[in-house]
């Protein structure tokens, strides 16, 4: 493995930057942490919970690595707490769950199935739907929607079929699915169409409790295939 | 329009073959039928909720031209209720709730989206997820998770990536995306690889009133995209 | 076989709708007939001559269910008899025999074939050309050209680089082809685009005889590979 | 034009090579030839019919570039008379009418029509059979079915889902359909998978004359779209 | 092999027509030649070193024919010298080295590799570089860039993402690489889109002996994969 | 832009990691650095040349978007400097110049590009023999071939078509293709289809002033179109 070489807790939320993991890591007791090849994990304990932050950079390919290294060394129910653009500009500072994932036909996702077939790309139903029924609760401003995985940040402003761009949650649904764990995704609508960033960092602070808490107490019940 | 002409309720149940779309319709109370071009379809009431039932024949083009008539004349609520074979034997007499449709690359789905982009097939969370937790509640054996959508029943046999195949549920996901409706998919797994079938006629006659309490209570509460 | 369990004659005519079948089933003397899932199927005698009559349903996946299963049970020689939107408006109203057929790269018909070979699709030359010889003989208005293999019929304004659109036809010369019988198809050019509908039923009652005329008299002479 | 700058014949005959379209020009009376950029073409009378032979080189790219300029001269229909490899063996020394052509859905045929159709390749069912007619009445071995256009003679080994393998026969189709002349394709089973070459040298003295006077004979009576 | 039956030199230079074989042979003591099927090949001497000429007619399955016999026998340094069409008319005129090849990903490149994989197309880095630098030490007006490799001479208007078009650098490439021969491509810009052609022959009469200079003196020393 | 905001030298190295970025930012005068979003830039001096040393992260994606932002604000000349798999266990711990890049043909690449071509993906010439030269002439073990660009680390056991696999080099060359800068790659050949690392790491330190005297000797001559 070229980043990790240990066992890691089942419960992993994956963050887009070094910056980020290290945010949120803050709410949890951490034991250990890992800086390798631009990657950042922290492993700690959250509510009585072990868990891990782990940083998994820009795009597929990247995120790819570093959860296929963390599956391998335990991890089971993942959860990808992000940023993408919203399509129409008025769910702007919303939070999106995808449940479906759109991308090219021709895109970075085909290598690790690869045939003549497109593979089904979802969430864990009860995880999606309880982490939404959760957040709605806490009066959080979350809907549920499809997004398209992109693979060029500078190369998206074609990109209107969905509800959403970004650029890991399709590798996210993929890897997952082939490696029979749960996961869902939940990211704040950051930008609008790449204009008009609010200040994501800021939601981060707010919210990171929150997401921890979901994480910690969420235990998948459902029998899935 | 070449089947409808008239207004349709909300709620509509799509079935596959006249036989159960008449088998189901004994258990409300049937205001109109249409029999056109192969399809049938019944209005009628349930438990005070207006609600059709239509049959959608074999295979993903010929579920799209009924559906688009069905939405065209108001329908926003819809539920395939139909079969499916397993992957597994062991899920044979399960029920199956597709969270996404894994489809050849190249398949009947293109000529709705056409263009690069491999569109996300998903139901409407909350209505898949309800569902899921209505039929756990009443002891159905019921598991989600994926089906391949399979454009021609006699080449089939090397599908094997899902946890079932049929023919018609990546449609109505599609076309409900693309006209903003929610629907979900609820399959009897009735056979294993296109063997061992089961007296799924039986089951039908069991279950049409529990799929009928279900549309005639479910409303959609989530705000969706 | 989910529709059949019988043997079927050698010449067996296709039509698009149940009704359809049975309004041409008239014209012969019927021995059976089978209605399940949706299909409709007549075994008949007709100037002597074994002929069957089955309907297709909507779409190249409905068309290939009952096909294969047609072959299966003894079909050697089968005719589609149905209608096609034309690209030009003046041609509504005409009979036309298909040669060729184009299609979506991404279609129906790739699950039947696989792999990287867009494999052709034609009728057997005889049969074309003595059906299209027949009918010229006896004042029909018929010709011959290119249909375009549609997979949703409401989503198909975009076609014209051919001479009508069906649905079935392209689905119909695979199978035969793969299968190793001889078919043809026989198209009424029934609207323009989508409109101006012609009442096509008048013209079945009208020329039913007439197919049946030469599906009774035909016998494949040629040598084919 | 890089080849031609005059008028030719509406009839015309294409060939494979420089020799066999002089050796086939000595059957008729030449009036002008051309040799230019590796083609050769000779404009004569033959049987009181203007007729011109002209030879095509080697694969789709280089028949296309010589039938466009002859089309655009005047040529309205035409034969390619040329040689092709059986996937039979005991074929060999037959000649094929093509009806249908397979190829690679990744082929030179591509550039010619673009966009996400497979556009139908298939000869003027008329001239088709009743070359085939003629053929068969002349006690020629004919047979018709279907090829598989190959852009790599040296790289077709894997091809078998087809009659015959040629190089040329579905970009004819394809130029023809486009600018709507008629055309068809005769070829000589002259190997079988690329041994066991017969001498069709020989066969092109035999049969000359006989496909001139097929040539010089026919006129399409039939309405095409 | 259908054209060639004996040993070859190393040096090998395609040319496009038969007349340019000629033109450029009579440069160098002729030993041998061959005209069979279109092609014309000339085996000679040049400056104390074999050398072969040899026309590839139009399009890369025809020059992939004639190179793959040549490398069969012998050949294992390549070079192509022809022309193409330049993309900006102030090009014309000037020779043009291709470093890379784009293609459209549906052409007749893809029968020769197959699979998934878009194989790879240069030239030799130190043949390449070379010829570049002595053409420029030579005052000969050289730029190097990027061709697009046509397959149908009248349907490549479209055509604009390159600095040329031509119709065979990329099948020398990709046969180069398969059969592990060096091999470059010069091409004279001979035309703009179509248009205003220089007088190219004249050309080839004034630098023959510069490229025959540059392939008998070139001697590949680079350690390559 | 995401992470940059202010002007960078027109020479640029890319390294893959940020502790590689920083190890060879020792060997020149840094006067500025950025860290931002898991990305390391350090601008500075070397030799007199102002030069930026950027990592990439892990994959096209995550390299497209820091290329894209460097360009934005000045980059002209770039070298990406890294490591890749050899496909030939005997080439590891030598350096790899890529001339060509192959690729899935449905891979990350497609979405800068789009439509129905697949681009051409080179090295400057003068400069990756430039590259080459130099290395040879200070004795390095040096050679040049082709790389295939993955989209997956964990999912690349299959690729064989090429010398060395890598996860950038195409993406470095398709943009600096379509913004018009020079660029090469220099690989390190660190390990063998995954196994046998070797310690790259000591390798940059021995070599990156070699590297940092190329690159601030470097001036391109050729002129290119």
């Amino acid at each position: 493995m070229l980043v990790l070489n240990e066992k890691v807790p089942e419960k992993v939320i994956l963050v887009e930057e070094p910056e980020i993991a290290e945010l949120i890591s803050k709410y949890m007791t951490t034991v250990k942490s890992v800086k390798r090849r631009g990657y950042s994990v922290y492993i700690g304990i959250y509510g009585g919970s072990p868990i891990a932050i782990a940083s998994h950079g820009v795009g597929g390919p990247s995120l790819a690595l570093i959860l296929e290294e963390l599956i391998q060394y335990g991890a089971r129910i993942v959860l990808r707490y992000g940023t993408a653009g919203a399509t129409e500009c008025s769910n702007v500072g919303k939070y999106l769950i995808p449940v479906g994932v759109s991308h090219h036909v021709y895109s970075s996702l085909y290598q690790r199935s690869r045939g003549d077939t497109s593979l089904s790309l979802y969430p864990d139903l009860e995880m999606a739907y309880k982490l939404y029924s959760f957040l709605k609760q806490r009066r959080r401003n979350v809907i549920y929607g499809s997004v398209f995985q992109s693979d060029d940040f500078y190369a998206e402003s074609h990109i209107s079929s969905d509800d959403a761009v970004d650029m890991e949650t399709g590798t996210l649904f993929l890897v997952s699915r082939l490696k029979k764990v749960r996961s869902a995704s939940l990211v704040i609508l950051a930008n609008c169409r790449g204009r008009d960033w609010i200040d994501y960092e800021k939601l981060y602070e707010t919210d990171a409790q929150l997401v921890l808490d979901f994480m910690s107490s969420f235990e998948g019940e459902a029998e899935r295939i």
